[in-house]
């Protein structure tokens, strides 16, 4: 069915998400820089290439266990331009915000954003601020733009330009944990009750690993639509497959009760720290090792490898011994998350 | 009195936001290259110097004559990057749009963006897009971040360092062209027709006037605030003053009369397509002929000059004789106008 209108699900990451900026914004903006539709753009500035990278953020509430919209500003932007392959230097910083809202409150954001940045690196060195009248928007909306600077031989990495059947599939950790720690926050359930936002900047992460691998393929952070959509939208229309095992896929206990109650598929929950990436065969546990090595990267563990088999389609092998698709969600399970 | 609240006039770009800026974002954020305090950020990235900047846009209503959010969010970030010293390259652009919003409106919107971006020269590159819940924003807002490459010798133009008594001041057209055009839009008002918006973007005049001349010792765009903040902003805490003659400030006689009749000052009211210059004297009447020979500046004026007299206030010297101060507005006169 053709859309008239916007529907949540169209800022969900998922399949109405990808068809808005297909048949819109890239239709529309045509440039090949677009196209690549990475995290970030890799732009020639001065003859240096550079990424550049934005996001908007609207989480609803705007504090919730282990961070606040001002931690996610500065940490989903930064690990945009970081698995990208770049290392993030600059950051703007804009600010829509509700009349009436309590300046008391915009500092500890202002103040939780200032604390990231200074643990990631970067420099916020610009910003705008807007107010709109009581009524005209939720509180308080951030956007974040950044820039990096390249690693010399990581301008493949966004698009996976060299993935190949054998590859290993790694992530650094538990998936699920941002999405749920917001979703109990936002409902006040008691079932959430000790599970914390993954958010956190993973820049020294991935650097330390293009670097001292020289073997990465690949890396996006598993944000909105959750590993299953990076893992769907990565293999789609290319000639490979990917074959995940469930029971490799690291998840908390509280967060797949939480998940098992409400009725969500933690595959496509969000994280704000896990980064998925694509290694050649004989560097996996090297990489392994040196994640495992640095406090974002402890629970790294292989989930699955690139396949010449299915090409296109992701497979998940279930815990139970069963197989089954893991495809792009159509819409939004779970509006507002970042 | 100290807020506790955010206020409207802390979006205002005159006295309250000003105090926000310094007291929040400047204060947590601390970095030498935010303390500039231009409209855009000097960056250095691979030891070449970038612009940096960034802008929300929320304006009220979405079209209005003379432009659009989408052209407005175009040009308003090229201009930052144009009067900073900057050649104008790569933005990035997000959306947070309201659930429901007609996607036909949305299409308009970013075709206008594409349009005006391909007038400018400069690409649209990345992008991001968040959906909100119907009523938890107005329709529309558009963030735009911009990334420049600064023109040699241009390194000085953003802070104006080297302002000194005896330059002149120019603006390349009408004032409050663009505040009446949307005030009259929102309102439905009779009395705006045929007032358009001046939204245009300027980096073809600005990039042309400072390597055709090699005078150029400031330029800002007189947006949010108007011609009376900037030039209000310019000489605070200087070691000059400032001399406007209101008689050589070009004006529409439909704006004049709107301003009468609804009570506002023109020199606060925001333009969009207009830039004020200080320019060493010696070269003014050269950069008039350059200015009045392109569309953009075909109605150029001489306005005003640096003095040495009344240091750190801006004097205008008004039509009927007498001489008043132009300060800094303290509120907001007229909100969600870019």
């Amino acid at each position: 069915m053709k859309q008239t209108h916007i529907l949540l699900g169209h800022g969900s990451g998922g399949r109405l998400s990808h068809e808005l900026i297909r048949n819109l914004f890239v239709r529309h903006f045509h440039n090949p820089l677009l196209e690549q539709q990475g995290d970030a753009a890799l732009i020639d500035v001065n003859s240096k290439k550079l990424a550049f990278t934005t996001d908007s953020f609207v989480v609803d509430p705007l504090f919730f266990p282990g961070g606040d919209i001002g931690k996610l500003a500065v940490a989903g932007t930064v690990n945009d331009l970081a698995v990208s392959g770049a290392v993030p230097k600059y950051l703007s910083a804009g600010f829509i915000i509700e009349e009436g809202f309590p300046l008391e409150m915009l500092e500890k954001v202002v103040i939780s954003m200032a604390a990231e940045a200074q643990k990631a690196g970067v420099l916020i060195v610009t910003g705008d601020t807007k107010v709109v009248e009581k009524g005209k928007c939720d509180k308080l909306f951030i956007n974040t733009a950044g820039v990096g600077e390249m690693i010399e031989g990581a301008e493949n990495i966004a698009a996976g330009s060299t993935i190949e059947a054998g590859d290993k599939i790694l992530i650094n950790g538990s998936v699920g944990d941002h999405g749920m720690a917001v979703m109990g926050a936002r409902n006040q359930l008691n079932i959430s009750a000790g599970i914390l936002s993954d958010c956190a900047c993973l820049n020294q992460l991935t650097e330390m690993a293009i670097k001292q691998t020289n073997a990465i393929k690949f890396m996006r952070d598993a944000t909105r639509g959750g590993l299953g959509t990076v893992m769907a939208e990565l293999c789609e229309g290319r000639n490979f497959g990917i074959q995940l095992f469930e029971e490799n896929i690291p998840m908390k206990e509280g967060v797949r009760g939480m998940c098992e109650l409400l009725g969500f598929d933690p595959l496509y929950v969000a994280n704000e720290g896990k980064v998925v990436v694509v290694v050649s065969p004989d560097a996996a546990e090297h990489l392994l090792k040196l994640f495992r090595a640095h406090p974002l990267g402890k629970e790294a563990v292989i989930i699955g490898e690139i396949t010449s088999a299915h090409a296109g389609r992701t497979w998940l092998e279930t815990s139970i011994g069963g197989s089954r698709i893991v495809d792009m969600p159509a819409g939004e399970q779970l509006p507002r998350i970042c």
